[in-house]
């Protein structure tokens, strides 16, 4: 059987893997600095070829959003070196060893962070991502096969033959960055079911593409991103605090996945507050999506379908339901939450910490807004995405994620009796 | 559209996860002692059950060593039981708090170790496993939906329902172990694509079942455990060293995951010494399949065909290949290897060295025989199995890899410039 261009394009990235693995913390950040410096030196090559992934799609007629997220400037270009620079500064995780055991037969187990090897990146829109994912990547020893959508083929092809070739003149392989240029779906399917090329599958991007490769990805999967987040205004919440949390949480920037969708509000709370925030929220522009409870008591509210509690929309368009008690609450998430990040504001800690055990999420936050849920903000420096799953990772992905580890066991003859 | 049987017992596993996040360590083992005394208590009717299977398995025909992996004896559920004491000796993994960073703006930010909800597990014949991970389990705050094979139906149903019952007398929901009876090749399939449900499967078995796992689950998967591992006889091994670990690779317990099915060794060590080796491991009953150099040194080898670098005997049968160098042994390893162990035999540290980064295995030994890969051996009291994915768990997976993490930040109203 012949081999595909893409498991042709997977294998040449299996191959850089045990060259990778063995780099040492300069040599990879020396290669990030290259690229950096040739992302710079050619900026009117690659502008050049953005300019014709937005004529396309002017032709196809995309939105301004899309259009927005696709169009690549000088500045935007200076920023996406920068952030290489960034991770230049960050600590190489690879090598460092997370437990050491000496066994009574002399056995010493030593347990050492190792790369992934390779990672399959399928995305969307921003090519940006082709840049951040590859210097994640290559940062950790880890080589990476990309697929970008469609829309923004001639930049994803400009950008990485501009890493490529920028490796050429350092200690790491240019294999280890790979791009899928075939446009069809078949190519999709094959990067997601090619095991023992392939060690992980990252998706990025809308809800659907996340379920096409949870349904039918055979390589195991970091699911990321789909944010169904609640805010639960307790009974002993502080009004203050509530309004600007909620109004944080909804409108700082309605469009990413740590913002809040629903907000569930405690009945004696709502009675006596909910008119107030609902007008506050109004006043910033929020449309409400109210039970009947709420509309009773929010005379602009609009009804809630069954459907908006499972909405992430994603606008600025919030859904808001009154609950009798915490526990009506914590099941409202578990029935409708996405495992990414829900909040509650109470001054109760016995509360909060009911709250902190009985919901299963990535972030549960006490008094803060859900906006904090980002590799940045936590403090990882960099970010591949936001893992909903359980298995390997959660939450805010940085470096450390993108790696595993390994058992290096040292012994002297040793057999099992 | 009604609800199948399968998701329903899913459901009522789900049901429980909340109730068993919060247990303290002393209820978790309170249970496990309450199943452990019930074992010993209904052992008369387990074992009339178990009798049940044998007879069937009879009928068709079941081999002796399948025969023997089914039956239970009052010897072997006092094992069982005792195992379940054991486990009540380990820490509880669960509320540990693996970091806690505080952010600028005066947000804590705790990464606390959680349970990973509900475990779905697909095993064949051993109905011991049905109530080890049920333990494993319990003892980790998760809830498990079993699936047993059919040939130990009425085994598996006995012993989940003493499980079941002994839990009604304890703080943990009886609700909390479920056993998926359904026969039909559908029941596993919808096990398999529960999500929401069903937090990771995790399948124990052959290699045609982990297949098909893997192939099929849209739940995450935890892979376990065919082990193809290699011995590489290096030119500065010693003589006797080698021969000790080659023998007990192969003969400790040939048909276990983690005994040796091909030795590669150096063409100078082997031109002076194959032929010793070869002669220790016939006397031992070993049947050698040679590479043609190898043929030519060991009278008595057959022949290897190609698929013989492929074949997990599991039995009295080593393939033996003679490489030229270091390299060529881990090419022949990344390509024939099935990332469970590997082991390098050396004097020289520099080899041994090269070895360990250059070769993608969960357990990379340096003098000492692969036998050592358990969780038993690795000093992690129990084992729920062996990954050799490289997602969330490598290598014997205990208690620990039975968990998740989840962040917790505490504010105080903070919210996102």
């Amino acid at each position: 059987m012949e081999q595909s261009d893409v498991r042709k394009k997977a294998g040449l990235a299996r191959s850089s893997v045990r060259q990778l693995a063995r780099l040492e913390e300069k040599e990879k950040n020396a290669a990030l600095e290259a690229i950096a410096d040739a992302m710079i030196r050619h900026t009117g090559e690659i502008l050049r070829e953005n300019e014709k992934d937005l004529a396309a799609g002017e032709t196809v007629g995309i939105s301004a959003a899309l259009t927005d997220r696709l169009t690549l400037t000088e500045k935007r270009l200076a920023e996406m070196a920068e952030g290489l620079h960034q991770l230049c500064q960050l600590p190489d995780p690879i090598g460092e060893v997370l437990e050491m055991r000496e066994l009574e037969n002399g056995l010493q187990i030593e347990k050492v962070r190792v790369p992934l090897g390779v990672i399959g990146m399928i995305y969307e829109a921003r090519p940006n991502v082709t840049v951040d994912a590859a210097g994640l990547a290559l940062k950790t020893g880890n080589a990476i096969v990309l697929r970008g959508s469609s829309s923004a083929f001639h930049s994803n092809r400009a950008l990485t033959g501009v890493i490529q070739q920028a490796l050429t003149n350092t200690a790491l392989p240019p294999t280890a960055v790979q791009l899928v240029e075939e446009r069809e779906r078949e190519a999709v399917q094959e990067l997601m079911t090619a095991n023992g090329l392939i060690d992980v599958i990252i998706p990025r991007g809308g809800a659907g593409l996340i379920q096409r490769v949870v349904q039918e990805s055979t390589v195991p999967v970091l699911e990321t991103g789909v944010g169904n987040c609640h805010l639960y205004v307790d009974q002993a919440a502080d009004v203050d605090m509530a309004r600007e949390i909620v109004i944080n949480a909804k409108t700082d920037r309605p469009a990413v996945c740590n913002a809040a969708e629903t907000v569930l509000v405690h009945r004696k709370w709502a009675e006596s507050h909910l008119a107030e925030l609902c007008e506050a929220l109004s006043k910033c522009g929020v449309e409400i999506r109210g039970c009947d409870v709420a509309r009773a008591l929010v005379p602009q509210a609009k009804a809630a379908t069954a459907d908006d509690w499972d909405t992430e929309y994603l606008d600025l368009v919030l859904a808001v339901k009154v609950v009798n008690s915490l526990a009506e609450a914590l099941d409202h998430i578990e029935n409708h939450g996405t495992r990414h990040s829900e909040a509650i504001i109470t001054q109760d800690e016995e509360a909060a910490r009911t709250f902190f055990i009985g919901v299963d999420a990535a972030a549960v936050y006490h008094n803060a807004s859900t906006r904090f849920t980002d590799g940045g903000q936590f403090g990882f420096g960099a970010e591949i995405g936001i893992s909903t799953q359980k298995l390997h990772a959660r939450g805010p992905m940085g470096l450390k994620e993108m790696t595993s580890y390994q058992y290096r066991i040292h012994g002297s003859g040793q057999i099992r009796g």
